[in-house]
């Protein structure tokens, strides 16, 4: 007998007739003679809901009062699960944050967990229910307000609640069946990945692939919890596994899958002083506007002039807010010009087996180069390797790539 | 300065705009001075979505997981209320049922008010905030749990949260302005009254007076807590004042208004043996099956034969029940016939006054009659005599007796 923690998303309970459906998963996995807790978003679309109620009164609402009007979504849900699971012979009892113990610190609308009190939990475990609980939400230590942990925080709430109770396992049910090697809309040979480690995943959650929420992954990471993506509708299948690297059996596989990315604009500063310091100057400037820099790039002065020239990647809808703050720079000429270059693409390859390869970057930036496709910035971590394209070649890029590594092979 | 409690309805609340006119009405009061704590309803509509919801999954459901759901109504107006006040410049702060002590029984959906630990509802006021509260719901003393009061249950909140926090006044904002002589959609000369005690109140409301509920007017009189009834939509009206008989002024006036009731039907059981314990025999068999007998009327054996004819009232939904109590008395004999009308109505005249005047009751008797009104049940209390007449006449009858006791006159 094992501890299961079962997530579904707001799309899984989105109808009464879903939330049944998501009953007789619980409850199969439950019969099997195992301890079940089940974490549940708001039914699709009443998070929208209540925030545009949100909006339409304060348009930059108190998080405290925020947080008191969307933590209500979950709690329906809760309830409602819990119902259809008695209706079909199941013991079942909802829990809201506040009332399973989940305190968090007080950024509302972005809390962070801060301690599991499960004691209700494992007492309602130990009298064989199935205990519901809200996702997204928790309780403030200091003064006891509902706060929640901001948009998509159902998939953290599920791992820590599996972390907090020692489950053997958290399983996160979607509308997809588990990780591809990439998108199967650009690549139709794309195969689903039986296992990924969690560094893997957090490589292909960066670059936009919205199976996990990056935190949740980072969470089950830290404490080494098991996670398992699996289809709502597909259950007999086992979906993937995103464990540790040492589970994973890596040293087989070289390259896990390929990411793309084209919410990213590149910002090329040129003619700076290619003197300590700037560049300190120029992201302390960026990072006071809270924009994210990803891919950096500084040549050594091409024209031997002691000037350079500096790239570096923001996502597109922070573009604005990076000129503001290279505007000054400028007016103090510090920098030379700025250009801004929206129709770029970030394509990457990702893989903990690169650690242990040789060759790796030669194969990507061959197989780019034979489809006539120029790199623009290169950027590499131990397990990925990055390239800024132009935007148009982003499919053909994942194409390339996809076939490059024969990831459609097992 | 005093201690105000505003109360506002689904109705008042039902849409985001009518939610900034309370945000109003509300900086209104707190601005001339006062501490002022608010209890709202959940938005009109939204408790019956969420019970729609409820009874598809599970038509009948656990109650403590009914309450889970349909809490939630409240909590999403007491955050958009306590926003719309922040947003007029207003500090304000929400509480849930949990979150403002409100300690309830363990009788989920109807649970009753045990204990208001109103600390933090204190300490929030004396930090100047406007306190919003949730209506309808608080949390179990013994397991923490959500549980609501029942449907309507928001006016006990109201009275119960100023009763707790010794406020000066409670006022209940609805869509009436106040308390009438009778309801003006039959006598259009209808008053408004400026004050009425608790017990005319309570009688009014059992006759279908749908201002306040009945279980508010109880727990405002047991702790003498001035409740005063007012339109959400005309502010400069007073509105009317029930609070005790002491303080009414009552010598001078003798009756203060005309209820009707046509929920009700006569049953009439015939040929009952007029003998010691029957009459006991006969409602315990009824009361065993919940159903509510108002007026009951025994005539000494009008045909010399040792047996009576026996009727009484009950509400026309609990009439099959009631039929089922009296089948077996029927097939034991120990009654005989049983009659049934459903067309009858109960026209009442209500005031604290009658008691110290006399020829109340022949005036009342003597309105009737002169419409050719035929009387069939006569019952009194203290302060309210009823009597059941055919339905058909139910306006007749309220109109005759509004003139009679010339309520349009101050």
């Amino acid at each position: 007998m094992a501890l299961i923690v079962m997530k579904f998303g707001g799309t899984s309970v989105g109808s009464v007739e879903k939330i049944k459906n998501v009953a007789q998963i619980v409850s199969n996995v439950k019969n099997e003679g195992n301890d079940v807790v089940v974490a549940v978003s708001a039914m699709a679309g009443e998070t929208d809901k209540l925030v545009g109620l949100v909006s339409e009164i304060a348009p930059t609402a108190n998080p405290r009062e925020y947080d008191q009007v969307v933590a209500t979504g979950e709690q329906v849900t809760i309830g409602l699960l819990a119902l259809a699971l008695q209706q079909i012979g199941i013991d079942a009892i909802s829990y809201c944050g506040w009332q399973m113990g989940m305190i968090t610190d007080s950024a509302h609308s972005k809390a962070r967990i801060e301690e599991i009190r499960a004691e209700r939990v494992h007492a309602s475990l130990k009298e064989g229910k199935v205990v519901v609980v809200a996702g997204f939400q928790g309780i403030t230590q200091d003064t006891q307000d509902v706060a929640t942990l901001g948009r998509g925080g159902s998939d953290t709430t599920a791992v820590a609640v599996a972390v907090g109770l020692k489950a053997d396992r958290c399983d996160i049910y979607t509308d997809v069946d588990g990780v591809y090697t990439t998108d199967p809309r650009i690549v139709p040979e794309a195969r689903r990945l039986p296992v990924v480690s969690y560094d893997e995943m957090l490589e292909m959650a960066s670059m936009g692939a919205k199976v996990l929420q990056t935190r949740s992954v980072e969470f089950a990471k830290k404490y080494n919890m098991p996670v398992r993506v699996r289809s709502t509708f597909k259950l007999d299948d086992e979906g993937t596994l995103v464990t540790s690297e040492e589970d994973t059996n890596m040293e087989k596989v070289m390259i896990s899958g390929i990411a793309y990315n084209k919410n990213e604009a590149k910002i090329t500063l040129t003619r700076i002083n290619d003197k300590p310091g700037l560049a300190s100057t120029i992201f302390s400037a960026i990072a006071q506007k809270n924009v994210n820099v990803d891919v950096i790039i500084q040549n050594i002065s091409p024209r031997g002039d002691g000037q350079t020239d500096l790239s570096f990647t923001v996502p597109k809808n922070e573009v604005h807010k990076a000129l503001e703050a290279l505007e000054s720079l400028k007016s103090s000429q510090q920098i030379g010009d700025i250009l801004v270059d929206e129709k770029v693409a970030k394509v990457s390859i990702i893989g903990a087996g690169m650690q242990s390869h040789a060759g790796v970057a030669a194969k990507m930036f061959t197989a780019l180069a034979n489809e006539g496709i120029n790199i623009m910035m290169i950027s590499t971590s131990e397990i990925k390797i990055s390239c800024v394209i132009a935007e148009k070649y982003t499919e053909l890029a994942v194409r390339a790539l996809h076939e490059a590594f024969e990831l459609e092979k097992e």
